[in-house]
């Protein structure tokens, strides 16, 4: 059993290789266990634990492509591909798993296993208890999220992985994860978190425990000796038709049922359609799971709570971890709050961790990790990639004067960049050829462009720098650069104070509103100037908050903002001529200055 | 019975008359039914229907100060005030009604009674029928919302008020309000509707669907006929948990609970606080409410649409309508959404009634109009005042000139006219005062102006123009304005293509930013200019799409907009002189210019 099963690579028909589905099944582990067996965090112990997994893409001859895929709630070990019989691909994630896939199985092998407490395989509630022979049933000991990650863990080592190249894992499947990153720290390179949190909040617990109440006050269910007789099925339909209310969206149930009626409803049967639906999942349910699986593994994850193990900080609870992380946030999700993956990521980056961030359209609602992968694919992609992908194309020359400039008054010392409103990650690009040893990260808020970034190598945040960089520790960066985005802005002035909150020293590049051109155009054409450098018309333009060099210096002076340097930058010679003659507010097209925090080293917000 | 009540008024101390608590007390009336009894809208009959019902306040010698409060699912009559024997206020809505409050009791005779179906004293299930002698159970035929109206509607004109000055309710008696407005239209002179719709989204008819089914499939239910023996307490503990999630916002269930755990959790008991709060909330319900009643109104709401009912127009549903409505949103509300207050009062509107429309911050959620009663307080009390409250105090003689000069340019046959961005709705006062002929409806984005634009006797719509004038049908006005606020929109061209969509005609003012201080000062000052007109800085000014005339005819010409007048205004002395002189561009402070659609007569969006 130590040794890894030889992946298969699958015989795909050479005009379409990833159209294949691969077939994947089932195989099941007997853990070797210390003598006494499993103890559980609780205190619990089992004697045997078997594991169900599945694997399924090529092993590298170097062994360094494994990806672990940890399932949600009720899910199990068959995550892709189908099986012999069936034509189409049957796994709860086919769509994400597959060559060409977002977890490419052209690059990737990937395990799967189904967890403790489960009833797909792995030792579970109604499993044998080999010291009575009858199944655990009430006897079952309590179990948490590490006893769930340890299992695998243990799995994974005695197949042979001892280290991997990603944990991956959405919903329940994000908390082992997370669970992975913080108890094995040495074991993955990256870790991926998807529409998960650090702890359920207090209203998806409430779902949870009137759930619990339904199977627990079932007269069928016996305080969990059912076994052999009738199942507590009402109750735990009752939990699944609530639990599968909060893995929609409203949005999405509108358009899925909205108010519609069932044509012919029999007596005592549904009304309306998103009746028939949640009564056809409880049902389908009721065959497929097992209630004290259900209460066990629901229990788990109701007491998972990262803050509260590491006293209260996230940044405590991070502390450990060595993986580069991923957290993706959907914005349909009413299961998993977006604020919460923010919280993991502003945990990780004051825990001074590698983390990219994402927030992505789901309108469906918490399921879309699983459904709607389109953007997921192209954000998992690109981070699980082993090697940066940066376009070797030249930069337009007037950019490049830019850069060299804005690359020159970075602090020699500074071992991390945060660059907001990074775009493609063209400067980021630009700076990491020539300063390796700079860490960089972007912040922008069009997925494509993010995704580029974080295909350059870089970490990446999605995120609106105007609406606050509030998932952003203070001083979690050495330096922080704004270029050309200023005027943007809707709050220019919040926005230089929170560069100044997020990193010690600050680089500012912007146009100059002052320069002659800008009054000339007013005064002698009667129109608002366009010009290559603001080529907006009045009403569409994103330059909303256009500035002077003295009106920018100004606001620094008001706030007790040190400017340590001014750039001015002019192309038109009648401009250059200006600059020479000292008329820098008039010649300047375009200005960088960097900034620091004023004397007192107070944060700004707080003079 | 067929006399009204005299209301009894309340001694007061005369220190503090607001703080007085009414004693109040519950009535009962047995409605004059034809002979054969009440028949139902689908088909049941009723030989006998009983209402219990509350009164409070005095009634004015004209009989034309009484409110109608309908209740939500599970109230009951006792809407404000105390018992003899009580020192507080026990009423579900004892914040709002009262002496001084939203509903003011010292000018309005307030009536409510227990709904039909009901178990709070109202003939429901657990009723007796009078054919068997025995309670109604599984017989009690299925009622609707318009039964359940038309039973009040009956209680009134048998307590002698066939008129009312206005109905309220909030959730499901904000349903009752809708259908009185739509089925007895010369009823009420107001109908205010808070935190309903037109009929239960997919989500909250999910909800009841699984509250449903768990009372259906609890063992005691015995298909409805369970009086004499045990009650269904399990099925209906969870349906009320499961409520009680609904009705709180995610944000205040994290405030109130938290992922906190209790003290000492016993075995089997509730580990965290929101569990135990759920378990409270259930077995308190079971103790005040009938399964058989919260089946049969839940199935009246559920059932309840106002746009199925009119062949899916809502504003087909409101033609025969003749109230002015109040249409109020909560924010943090995931029960009834906000979106659904905007579909009645776009409704409304295409039906060309009047219409005013909140949209109030309500972090708590859908609970939030029975406990926190501020905000909500003001915004009804501005609507039932009888008359309006119009302030005397002298305009800016400089805004007299533009408002004379706005006001000569509004079309002569306008009867209708929007004022987008109305602030406190002065200019709506002073059009008020000159053209009273004209209905006016003020936007604003501010909760304190627009409640002062209601008590001015406008309609208003609480609402950022500048996303978009969704909520207001094609041509519902004769007229729209903006006066001073293009400058502020973030799209400028879209708002007026939006003034143009929901009015023939606009007239728009703005400050002329090609006046000659304005170049001059970037030209002299080097900085961005700040005049009486643009008072503010360049980083925190509001005036984000600033234009001069001709950018701004320019516009116009572009998007095919026709210009029917444009007037410069100027105070300067060289500006008057420049004005003069024909440089308009350069001379003028400010502008009015008033537009209409492109000769096609097409609505500028579809050119």
């Amino acid at each position: 059993m130590k040794r890894a099963l030889p992946a298969t690579p699958e015989r795909r028909p050479a005009f379409d290789p990833s159209s294949a589905i691969p077939v994947t099944e089932t195989r099941f582990a007997r853990l070797e266990l210390p003598p006494g067996g499993f103890r559980l965090e609780k205190g619990g112990v089992l004697p045997r634990v078997d594991v169900a997994y599945e694997t399924a893409g090529t092993l590298s001859p170097e062994r360094d492509n494994v990806v672990l895929v940890c399932h949600a709630l009720t899910g199990d070990a068959h995550v892709c591909g189908r099986r012999r019989w069936e034509s189409a691909a049957s796994g709860w994630w086919s769509d994400m798993v597959k060559p060409g896939g977002g977890i490419d199985l052209d690059r990737y092998f990937v395990v799967c296993a189904n967890v403790l407490g489960g009833c797909m395989g792995t030792t579970g509630p109604s499993s044998v208890d080999p010291g009575t022979g009858e199944p655990w049933g009430s006897r079952f000991p309590e179990i948490t999220v590490a006893d769930i990650v340890d299992v695998q863990f243990l799995l994974m080592r005695q197949l042979g992985f001892g280290h991997v190249h990603a944990v991956v894992g959405g919903s329940f499947g994000g908390m082992q994860a997370l669970c992975f990153a913080v108890r094995h720290p040495g074991f993955a390179d990256k870790v991926a978190v998807i529409a998960s949190g650090p702890s359920l909040t207090s209203q998806a617990l409430a779902f949870d425990v009137v759930g619990r109440n339904a199977i627990e006050q079932d007269p069928d269910f016996r305080g969990g000796d059912y076994y052999g007789g009738p199942r507590p099925a009402g109750g735990l339909a009752i939990a699944r038709e609530l639990a599968h209310i909060t893995y929609l969206s409203g949005e999405m149930m509108k358009k899925k049922f909205g108010r519609r009626r069932r044509d012919a409803p029999q007596a005592g049967g549904p009304i309306f359609e998103v009746e028939s639906y949640l009564r056809h999942q409880g049902a389908k349910f009721i065959g497929r799971f097992d209630a004290n699986s259900y209460l066990r593994i629901c229990g788990a994850m109701d007491d998972f709570d990262l803050e509260k193990q590491a006293g209260g900080s996230l940044a405590a609870a991070f502390a450990p971890v060595k993986a580069r992380a991923l957290v993706v946030a959907l914005e349909g999700d009413w299961l998993f709050l977006p604020r919460q993956s923010e919280a993991l990521a502003g945990g990780l980056l004051a825990a001074g961790k590698d983390v990219s961030a994402f927030r992505l359209d789901a309108p469906s609602g918490h399921d879309s990790f699983l459904i709607h992968t389109g953007e997921l694919s192209s954000v998992l992609a690109a981070f699980l990639l082993r090697e940066p992908s940066r376009p070797t194309a030249a930069i337009d020359p007037d950019l490049v004067r830019d850069y060299e400039a804005l690359e020159r008054m970075l602090p020699q010392r500074a071992r991390t960049v945060l660059d907001v409103a990074c775009g493609d990650g063209t400067l980021l690009d630009f700076v990491a050829r020539r300063r390796p040893e700079l860490d960089g990260t972007g912040i922008d808020l069009s997925v494509p462009r993010a995704v580029r970034t974080l295909r350059g190598g870089h970490n990446v945040m999605l995120a609106d720098a105007d609406a606050g960089l509030s998932a952003v520790p203070d001083d979690a960066f050495d330096c922080a650069i704004l270029s050309e985005s200023l005027q943007v802005m809707r709050r220019p002035d919040r926005v230089l104070e929170e560069l100044l909150r997020v990193a010690p020293v600050a680089i500012v590049s912007f146009p100059n509103f002052g320069m002659w051109k800008i009054p000339a155009a007013l005064l002698f054409g009667g129109r608002m100037p366009v010009t290559k450098r603001l080529p907006y018309r009045w009403y569409d333009t994103p330059n909303i908050h256009l500035c002077t060099v003295k009106d920018f210096l100004d606001l620094c002076r008001d706030r007790g903002i040190v400017v340590e340097e001014t750039l001015h930058l002019s192309t038109l010679a009648l401009s250059k001529i200006l600059n020479r003659l000292g008329a820098k507010n008039l010649g300047s097209s375009r200005v960088i200055v960097k900034i620091r925090r004023g004397a007192s080293g107070a944060n700004p917000r707080q003079p």
